[in-house]
């Protein structure tokens, strides 16, 4: 019944995510998920992070799971990408 | 009795991380952790996915955790810095 919800991590300030998370939690329900891409996923982790220490401090991380996307590049060839998934709980 | 072991990832070629990994497994047991701040977490990331995807298919992802750690910046000023933990177990 539940949609998961999911917030994409790119290359936005950090606030622009941490409010994007505290908004979620307190209209979708008490569970997000965190998702980034190469060089977002240290931002992904400062996200949890500043909203962790700085607005929610009941957060908990649930899970981290870490991957390896394809993505086609604009030369038409496919490349690796490491990714982060990040789940958390109020 | 076993001394938990460690590599630290920072801005080095993600190949030679990938090198250190493999190694660390081949000559000091089967667990190793990968450790890292800042921008590194996402390389952090990559040396798993490529040891994994590349040289070691059997490498299992036992823990990630992630946190804050303050640093002294280099005019006296503490400043908060997201760290990763990597627990790989082959």
């Amino acid at each position: 019944m539940s949609e998961e919800n999911i917030i994409y991590i790119g290359s936005k300030p950090i606030m622009n995510y941490c409010i994007a998370v505290i908004t979620s939690l307190q209209e979708k329900g008490d569970k997000v998920t965190l998702k980034a891409r190469g060089r977002s996923i240290s931002t992904a982790v400062d996200v949890v992070e500043v909203t962790k220490n700085r607005f929610l401090n009941d957060l908990t991380v649930e899970d981290i799971e870490i991957g390896t996307e394809q993505l086609e590049s604009t030369d038409g060839r496919m490349r690796s990408v490491s990714s982060i998934a990040i789940s958390l709980k109020k």
